[in-house]
């Protein structure tokens, strides 16, 4: 994936090593500011406030929190209080607990001194894993767009895609977007229908900005355009990324995906799902048992943009009270298929 | 319905009877602004941008522009010239061509000096219809609200909706919102959660400052929410208003309506479809052929409301290109039931 014309990941160390930098993606498209996390609590910070987001973006932020946690005091205590901070910022996603269980693993049985750069390596590594499995999400979803590219010859292939599983949710490539950037690189003709979703407008803003610093043709969307676009024929195909797959495939995702799965399966449009093998939690039977995280109100009752005048400015919505519930439940009947590293799966 | 208090009409005649006054309805629920409509030219502008909307509201209103553009020049081609003004304001709706057509009708054989009077009686009792119309339409939902209640006793009624189908968008009580009001008025405890309803936002404007000024206890939601809702057993009812439904069921209406329709049928959710009898297009056989109006993609990428010095501001949500279509076809099979003025009907 392409940023100013230069081939990037979302989270890089520091020259020094001793920190990472990501992009604060608060302030994109409107502004591409990279930060530097230097500790633990940055990294807290950075999770808790959504400077970064995205569920395995958000493990790799964690384990490298972890890290410096170490760096800085590599003490059992050190380690189980940046642990249980780190932890406890995101209390819906798996792979943040994962990626956090990995790192103290690997450097619980070490002697202290060793434990900082044994964490730094598993954290680097566990970045590397994350490229490597989005990438190979996008040569098993190459091939299904190909098939779907060859059955509609002469257009485009439209795909439709919710809130940002991209590369700015991973550390390259995304899981949802792997796919559609592997395609477009090799010559597909495809144009992607971009679900602004609200309240937090992930894909207006960093799906859209993504694409476009890539050079993909696409077209931001309100939310509730995705079912007219279907029931027309001017969707091929949904994907998007997803949360949490419970045992029997029930996806738990950006709220607003169980409509668009409904659109798709009554339209007979295919809903794929991508993601990484490590998303499905077993131990959970069903989505009806997820928790849902319900955010802060004024995250759909306020919405920040640039002005007129170019400077960012925040309006109020309504005047009303408002519920935010961040999630939704797309009941595995749904899905079409679960586009993993390991391949295109029909069922869990 | 109440506004600061007091009973009141989206449309009312000016002082002097040769204009009427109108809400800006730009400018709710920030600004509480009457303005004069004076001309025909006055009418079609107000139409045209969205001063006022709604589908029986812009038939009365064209239907006032006709009569005013008569005061002003009583001939026969003074009426061609404001027909054609005002049919063309908008596309979609099929009420402002038949208020048109109405007054026309009405004025046509008459002489040019009868003329102008005759229209603005017309008008006068379009409006007082409607009124009556939509507070039959109420009539019926309350007994549909109260059967609802009486089921799940204890606890609020849970009633969803979108865009604004509110007394707003009709002269008095709206069409989805007239049982709403009735039931409230009667004492049934209910709630209504308000489809934020981008890109135009009229739910989280326009039906949450009708519902605050009533009273109404309600909730702004993202419009992405609903199906979550419905699932978790949130939603007792959805209840939308139309601009269209056609001869096989099939209910036009604002964009989203559908992926709600979906959700409420996978979820055995009520779905029921608020509009007056001449609603129905029986010349239209079904939604497939009804063309949907595309509008300007800054509706969607550019969002204003007050910033925190309170004052309006506008700010952009993408930097993306946007497509704006206005309205979806919900099909008749997800309909539970059509409630008009002549009882609640389970077919067209």
């Amino acid at each position: 994936m392409k940023l100013d014309g230069a081939e990037i990941r979302s989270i890089v160390r520091t020259p020094d090593g001793r920190g990472v930098r990501i992009l604060d993606q608060r302030k994109l498209p409107w502004e591409v500011l990279w930060v530097e996390l230097r500790s633990a609590a940055d990294a807290a910070r950075a999770i808790r406030e959504m400077w970064t987001r995205g569920a395995p973006l958000i493990g790799v932020t964690g384990a490298y929190g972890l890290a410096m946690a170490l760096a800085e005091d590599p003490s059992d205590a050190s380690l189980a209080a940046a642990y249980a901070m780190l932890v406890e910022t995101r209390p819906t996603a798996v792979n943040l607990r994962w990626a956090l269980d990995e790192v103290r693993t690997a450097v619980a049985p070490l002697a202290p001194a060793a434990r900082a750069g044994a964490a730094f390596v598993r954290a680097e590594a566990i970045a590397d894993e994350d490229v490597a499995l989005n990438h190979a999400i996008g040569v098993h979803g190459l091939d299904l767009l190909r098939h779907l590219s060859a059955a509609n010859p002469g257009r485009p292939l439209n795909i439709l895609t919710h809130c940002n599983p991209g590369w700015l949710a991973t550390v390259a490539y995304g899981t949802a977007t792997a796919p559609i950037y592997l395609a477009h690189d090799a010559g597909i003709d495809l144009h992607v229908w971009v679900d602004e979703t609200r309240p937090r407008n992930q894909g207006a803003l960093l799906t859209a900005f993504e694409l476009a610093n890539h050079g993909v043709p696409h077209t931001v969307i309100a939310d509730n355009a995705g079912g007219l676009l279907m029931a027309r024929g001017q969707v091929d195909a949904v994907i998007v990324g997803t949360d949490r797959v419970t045992a029997n495939g029930d996806v738990c995702n950006k709220i607003g995906t169980y409509l668009k799965a409904l659109a798709a399966h009554d339209c007979g449009v295919p809903f794929y799902v991508a993601m990484s093998y490590t998303t499905i939690d077993r131990g959970t039977p069903s989505g009806d048992v997820v928790p849902i995280e319900d955010r802060d109100g004024d995250e759909l009752a306020l919405l920040a943009g640039p002005a007129g005048d170019g400077a960012i400015g925040t309006v109020r919505v309504t005047a009303s009270p408002a519920y935010n519930p961040a999630f939704d439940v797309t009941p595995a009947r749904l899905v079409t298929g679960y586009l993993t590293e390991q391949g295109l799966l029909t069922e869990i």
